[in-house]
């Protein structure tokens, strides 16, 4: 297990938890303003005075980072502040659990007492001061793996509500305060009620799905009737040959005829077209409705249920009209993939080889080791290639949400995957298009003097393991 | 006039062009950083030193509020840092005109030398941090009413140009990087392919505008081509009842059929509902295309052009799809009301009233001095109406972009006016509506023991010299 990173406003319970939290797992305690007092000799206030604002940031961040390099996991509650600084947040985030303990202000306020010691409330109005101090930080807070509230509860359930999220953490997609999670596992979609209750939504929620996945739209309205939500739902037609604004119409009217207001949201079950024709709906729907994600096929999961891109096809095209709204939060149940059509978990694979190719050597190997599992689809080998797909994804989607830049990695194979796909009709797989599209990138990088043959040959030889095609020859042939 | 603020990084030529242009106006020159330095017998970065950025900027925030409460107008250099505080950026934008100067960060280092005397530089790589300040700083200093680029440019066209722009200053949306500005005067939709060059749109522009203003879009079009852009065209039949999805179609398929791409830009020529409609195509072709409102009635003026509210109606009820997209900027042309039936300018009137309402008595009693003036269509009433009417507007939208709050604000004499409106099928101009909403609000404000008999009579006789309905009566006579 990694390092545990405890974050939030002072007063939120970061030191009081933090120890109970590590004695249970048997691992150190650290907390961060203890460290720099005993290495400075000096009170955090009295550091915080001496070297301005900035200079102890700087001092914080150096700690922050060499308690990343620690050997063993430890508890580690941070300073209040030490999450605004970008690129510690990130750093946290990638190699720890990041949770934030949060609290009402007026709570907070009766914790901290006088202030004393407390370098930005001297001389303020706490509440007033505290107040400002949160709104300022709302989108830094925002950006970890759990959020806990910690008002009127003993520090042993808050513990153990840290150590269940630590044992199996999220993927975060942090993008300020529209930071969401991507939960991943075993009968995560089990948790769609409970994700709905706390994002705020209801009381209606319009469940999207198509034909071929009518059971899990019951099973996730069934869900979402036992916390108390109204719920109306809409079957399409399978396939992308109804990726088109009628289908997205229909979502229009199912919710406007259940009565939704600003408060409803839109919940897609199903694969990736599923995804974008629903999150359309709902990122147009009184202009802006909440959004979650459930996909049901691995393609969805590694792919589109993250990153917030949402559309249809037109005549001229596919994907050409859209909107870019990110879901509240995704929940990838691999269970649900064990009736998946073994063409359609490929196609999914050949996603999951772009992202760690992009990834790098590990998340190779990993692959590698595991590809004879993948194909069978076992579903820990599956949850872990998952993983790394849509962790690759998070990380660039929060640097590049609108594509304008790096997020173009992800292409990688989709050129002339693109192209073979629209050849052919669609009548080739998306996957099939993209693992053949992924080895004539490479041939021609390397007619180009930019890449190596060993790596091509490993390509090859990894797509083939997985069931994929790699030769566009055939596809050709027949035209 | 009012004073003319100067804002930019250092070395944008702030206390440069300043002189220049004071002594053209016969206006005084104020530098706040000089003006500092003597009060407290320091250097600027002496002071900085001293107090820290957070004390420097609290002494230069005092200097500049002082400096707003001044007599006669003045051409005020600012600190380079001195808008990064939103209250006092804020202030500047409506208590005058802030113009941000710009160059290229290669130029600034260049102007600024060695970096003596400027207190963030000390120590510092120049093109390092003055870039890293600039991108910091970026939302800060696009709040203005104009940027000015003065790279290879004499001192004193520099001052011209700020000159000409103060002479008749936009209306600011200021919304960080996406501020915008509405300019509101006499020819100004002749702007447009100027607007457009400079907004960085193209090759393809999407003109759209109904069957009545098909001249006006032939014009827009021409403006366009002789900047160089290529046009396509989309007219659709006039009225609310074509205010649907298969209009937004025909403006995605024309835009996608002249092989629109992410740099191509939608432009609304028209009414409310042309700028609903495009605005809606413009926010979702390609996942967001840049776009742009030439409002051609008063309605469209004073209300739905600004703000970025975008959408169409669905058989449930009116704008129920839609989505929260700010134009790029508006160009109100007053000249193009000329021709507008009176009617639809009488209720176009009844939006000016609420705004003037909800802004207070310095501006309802503008509208009374000019009630008989406006009613006949004067240019010059109207257009000071339309300034003080999309000032409100501005105001609000920067403080609630997507209508969680104050916004609502904007919604006096709306409830029951939509249900007037909808209940008449839509034969009730929404004018005619919201003027008959307001004086009921007003009684039923009054029945609740929160308002005064005397607003509630001016309220009818400004009505009534505008030749707007008071009564719902006849309309309930006839049901």
């Amino acid at each position: 297990m990694r390092s545990i990173w405890l974050s939030g406003p002072m007063g939120s319970g970061k030191s009081s938890v933090g120890p109970i939290l590590a004695a249970d797992l048997g691992w150190d305690f650290v907390d961060i303003d203890a460290l720099l007092e005993a290495r400075h000799g000096r009170s955090v206030a009295a550091l915080f005075a001496a070297h301005g604002e900035p200079g102890f940031r700087a001092l914080e961040r150096e700690a922050v980072l060499a308690q990343r390099e620690a050997s063993g996991p430890a508890v580690v509650a941070l300073g209040g502040g030490a999450v605004l600084d970008r690129e510690t947040r990130r750093g946290l985030l990638s190699s720890g659990v990041l949770v934030t303990l949060r609290a009402p202000v007026d709570e907070l306020v009766r914790r901290v007492g006088s202030g004393e010691g407390r370098p930005l409330l001297a001389g303020g109005v706490p509440v007033e001061v505290l107040g400002a101090l949160l709104s300022a930080r709302a989108s830094a807070y925002a950006e970890c793996h759990a959020e806990v509230q910690t008002a009127g509860r003993t520090l042993e359930s808050i513990a153990r509500e840290v150590r269940s999220i630590a044992s199996c953490p999220p993927v975060v997609v942090p993008l300020g305060e529209r930071t969401y999670r991507v939960e991943i596992g075993r009968g995560t979609a089990a948790r769609l009620g409970r994700r709905s209750v706390e994002a705020g939504v209801g009381p209606v929620v319009v469940v999207v799905g198509d034909v071929n996945v009518a059971d899990k739209v019951r099973r996730a309205r069934a869900d979402l009737e036992a916390v108390g939500l109204r719920t109306t739902e809409v079957l399409l037609p399978a396939g992308e040959a109804h990726k088109h604004v009628a289908s997205v119409e229909a979502i229009w009217d199912a919710a406007l005829e259940a009565g939704i207001d600003r408060g409803g949201a839109v919940v897609a079950v199903g694969g990736g077209v599923v995804g974008d024709l629903a999150g359309f709906a709902a990122s147009t729907l009184l202009r802006g409705l909440a959004f979650a994600q459930v996909p049901t096929t691995l393609l969805a999961m590694v792919d589109s249920s993250v990153g917030g891109k949402t559309g249809f096809d037109r005549a001229q095209g596919k994907n050409l009209v859209g909107s870019f709204h990110q879901p509240r939060f995704v929940l990838c149940d691999v269970d649900a993939l064990s009736t998946l059509d073994p063409d359609e978990r490929r196609s999914g694979l050949a996603e999951v080889v772009k992202a760690a190719w992009i990834e790098g050597e590990a998340a190779v190997q990993a692959l590698e080791a595991n590809a004879e599992a993948l194909h069978a689809g076992d579903p820990d080998a599956t949850l872990a290639a998952v993983r790394t797909a849509v962790a690759l994804k998070a990380r660039i989607v929060s640097e590049d949400e609108h594509e304008t830049g790096d997020r173009a990695l992800l292409n990688l194979g989709h050129t002339l995957g693109h192209a073979m796909e629209a050849a052919s009709g669609y009548a080739m797989r998306h996957g099939d298009a993209v693992a053949r599209g992924m080895v004539v990138a490479l041939r021609v990088g390397r007619a180009l003097g930019r890449g190596r043959l060993e790596d091509e040959v490993r390509m090859v030889a990894l797509l083939r393991r997985l069931g994929l095609p790699i030769d566009p020859a055939p596809f050709l042939d027949a035209q």
